[in-house]
Formats: C-alpha cells, structure tokens, sequence
C-alpha cells in the first residue's frame, strides 16, 4: 500500500445533489471553507451543468467565487459541455471534471448519448482546457454494476477509462455509482484499468449502498491506488434504492487510512466535526459510524 | 482465502441482550427457528448467566427448550460458570461458550475477576464439558482495544488464546468488542495469534462502531481465517459509545462472501426477511446496509 492517500471530497456536489434538503448557497461556500480547513487537498465544489436540468445546482458560480480558495487545495467542478466551461472559467476555475458511465445503458438514460457520443462532447471541451492550463478529471460511473443494463464488462471500463486518459485527463475516478460491488471484483477491475492506465492515475468512488465501500477500498489501497473519493457525513443518497446510503463517509475512510498507518494530511476531529456541522444543517443523522461513535454521549 | 467460511449467528445472545426493547421468550425461539432456516449452521441461542446479572436472560432454558434444533445447525450458549453448566445441561444444552478478555482491566469491570482468575473458574467447567462430550467455543473480548485501559497488546491476546485453546476450546472468537480495529491491526493480531493456535481453531468477531468490520473481516480471510461471527440485522448497540452501531450485519457479511465467491450455505434473501421481521420486532431500523439495499422501495 502505498504510504500517503489523497482524498477527494465529493460531499459539496455528488453529496448534496443527491440530498432533498435544499442548501443555501452560504451554507454550500461554508461547508466548502470548512473542509478546505480540515487539511482536505481536493474538494469537488460544484456543478456547472444547466440550471434547467439540476436547478439546485444554478448558484455553481456564486458558490465558486463565494469561497476562500486556499493555496494548494484543488477544488474540481463538473463541467458537461462548453456551456458549461464557459460558465466555469468565468467563475475562476482552473480544474474541471466531465463524466460518462461504462454502461451503455446508464449513459443513453442518464445523459441521453451513447459512450462514442459523451466522449465526443467532451472533446472541445478538453481542448480549450489543455489551452487554457486547466485541469481535467475524469469519471466513469456503473464500473461494477449498472441499474439498467446489470452487469457490466470489465473491458468497457477499461476502454472507457483508457480513451479518457488519453484524451488528457491527468486522473480518472473509477465510480461504483450503485455500490454493489465487493472487493474481489473492486480488485480485478482496477487491476485491470491499470493495465492500461497508470495506477497513479487512478481514483476510486465507492457509494455503500450494500455496506461494502470501506472493504472495496482496502483491497484496491492494496493494488496500490492512492487517490481515494469520498463524502463528509457519507451525504447523498442512492437514488437507485430508496433509503439506502450513497458515498461512503469521509470520517471513516480517514480513521481507516490513519489505522493503517497511512498519512492523509487530514485532521480526524475537524473533518467529523464538519461532517456532524452539516447533518444537522441537512437535518438527517450522520452516515459516518466513525463520526457517531466518536459523538460525545 | 478459504472456498467456504461459517457464519456464527450472535444476534439471538450478544445482539439482543445489548437492545433496550424486552423481547418475548415466543420471539427469540421465532427467530433462531427462522435463523436455522436459513441455512446458518452456528446459531449463538442464550445466555445461562445468572438472571440475577441479566434478568432479559431469565429464560435462557425456555428458549433452548422451545427451539425446533434443525440437525446439523450448532445452538452453543454462553455459561459462565458451573452453575449456568448445570442449568444448560438440564435444558440440553450440547455446546457451551465461555469468555474473557484480552485486557486485565476489561475483565476485572465486566467480570470482576482478573483474566487469570477468569480462566481459573472455567476449569470446573471445561472439565466437565470434556467428560460430557459437550463442546466449548472460547471468546476472547477486547482483542483490538480496551474501553477501559486503551490500547491491548497482542502478546496479551495471543496468550489468552493460547490458554483457551489448551484447556480445551475446540474454537477461538477474537472479538473487537468496541470496534476500534482497522485491517492492518486485525489482520497483525490474527497472524500473531494464528503462529500459536491453528487457524482452522480461530474465529473473528468484529463490531461496526467506527465502520471498519468488514473490511477488517476481508483483512482477515486474506489470512485464513474460516469462522466469521456476525448478526442478523447488526442487532445489538454498542454499550460504549451511545448510539453506535454493535455487531456488524450478517446480511452484510454475507453479501460480501458471496460476491469475493466463498459459498456459506445461507440463503441471502431469507437471511434478509429474517432481519427485517426482527427489526420490526424491535421498533428500529435494520443495522444492514444490504438489507435496505435490497428493501424494495
């Protein structure tokens, strides 16, 4: 494993976007501060994706300019056209992220377009950012399983990742969108993915939806990914399965990272006392076990 | 890792002694008959303490004697000294569990007895489970943590485990009582403990306080380990950390089995109902993520 991990906080956008509870955007520039002080190196702000689509995501630039960037902190924003990079570039941002899915089926139903076609919108899109200095990550969701179609090949994970590796991402997050998988094929996966990909160029996104995000992770630490993503307060739900969880806790992945000796740069204490911040400002008790447990009683 | 592990069911004596709601004796009878059903084959039933200490135990004979004992199924109980032998043999009881803890201070709060004067009183016992042909589990508590004393050396676990394996235990369980374990210390642990006991003789015992069972449970069968305890639904609280989760889910263990390919025998779906009725039972809401995964919306 490897000695350092960096996590990608994804709670101010996967999170809140997958909550009911509408949060002021003072709340969201707040939440994002407050993070960035917990020693956080990378923290996904917001969304520059059309208001009509996601109107709870329409203040992305009042978010962006809104918050104390902190010298060294990335803070990536999801970009899904050029619209949106317009949007984006005009607010400051300088790293972005595009997304598409392996599963055929999850891309047609989810951004109307196949993989071929959401590959191709990004294309303009990764040419002005390489023009511009910006920075671009990339996802690829439902790489262990997908709502609509079920199963889902390794080998398209791996092409979807390689062709957007190619395209210039410096680093592509391999997403468990619907958190079915298990750390036997968590493992094969990446393993596979960095055969073509290099392994320093890797993320993992596990949602635990079926309690196994923190095992999935562990077994991937051990086939030597280093860049983790993650959620304060384990926010965001499935919208797949009602009531169950969506991103795996922040808090928990730092106290196992930290048990295992290694280093984050992350403050424990500050992150859950961010995480338990915004559970009562969602209203909703924390997913993260570590944050409960260590909840004065 | 093993093609096979063995759950031991601890929902019925470790999860519901440690939940506020009083259960009626018809239940628990219920639900070890619907636990048997579902292809578990080590079922933890009661506890023969004195009703004195635990009067939710009361009715330790009651239950073992109102069970449908399905061949083939393990119903061990917990006996903590020569009376409580008596009491489960005249109920016939044909498998015995008995405990302690890896950490002086532990033992001396929880059993008023330091671990050598633990292991002293069990003698009696031991001795006349051998002459009776009744087997003994062993448990040993605190293995990665002690609530009272901190930190416990795994020299101390490794002895306490030894001892129980000579006098006769024919398994193990190296229980994380309070969840504080993270994969790299469980696994060292088992690996130090396994160089003095074989590992066919070992069992873990993980509590999901800070999140960490099941990747500190994968950790392990990347070790060997064959003998996994759990409960259904994570019944059981965690005595230390108020509103923390207990026993991980068996639902949630299961899954994961099953996913890295290591058969158990256990029906997953009926495994699942049986946690959700319990659940119902106990006015909360189910510990397992599968469960609600599965839960149709």
């Amino acid at each position: 494993m490897k000695p350092a991990v960096r996590l990608v906080e994804v709670g101010p956008r996967d999170g809140l976007q997958n909550e009911k509870a509408i949060i002021a955007t003072a709340d969201k520039i707040e939440l994002i501060d407050r993070l960035s002080a917990t020693g956080l190196q990378s923290i996904e702000a917001t969304s520059f994706v059309s208001p009509k689509w996601v109107p709870q995501l329409a203040d992305a630039a009042e978010v962006f300019t809104g918050i104390a960037r902190k010298p060294g902190v990335h803070y990536p924003v999801l970009v899904p056209n050029e619209q949106g990079y317009d949007r984006a570039r005009a607010a400051g941002v300088e790293e972005i992220a595009v997304f598409t899915a392996a599963s055929e089926a999850f891309n047609r139903k989810n951004i109307n377009a196949s993989i071929a076609e959401s590959l191709a919108r990004f294309a303009p899109v990764m040419q002005r950012a390489k023009a511009d200095g910006v920075k671009v990550r990339g996802y690829v969701s439902t790489v262990l399983g997908c709502p609509y179609q079920g199963e889902v090949a390794v080998a398209d994970v791996v092409r979807v990742a390689r062709e957007l590796h190619a395209m210039g991402c410096y680093e592509i997050s391999l997403g468990d969108t619907i958190g079915v998988g298990t750390p036997g094929k968590a493992r094969a996966m990446l393993k596979s993915v960095a055969a073509e990909v290099p392994m320093a160029a890797l993320a993992v996104h596990f949602h635990d939806t079926y309690g196994q995000a923190l095992a999935n992770i562990l077994a991937c630490l051990e086939e030597g990914v280093a860049v983790v993503d993650s959620a304060v307060s384990g926010v965001g739900g499935c919208p797949y399965a009602k009531g169950a969880s969506g991103n795996v806790a922040s808090e928990d992945v730092v106290y196992m990272l930290h048990g295992l000796g290694i280093r984050t740069g992350i403050d424990l204490d500050r992150l859950a006392d961010t995480g338990r911040w915004l559970s009562a400002l969602l209203g909703r008790e924390t997913g993260s076990k570590v944050a409960k447990a260590l909840t004065p009683a």
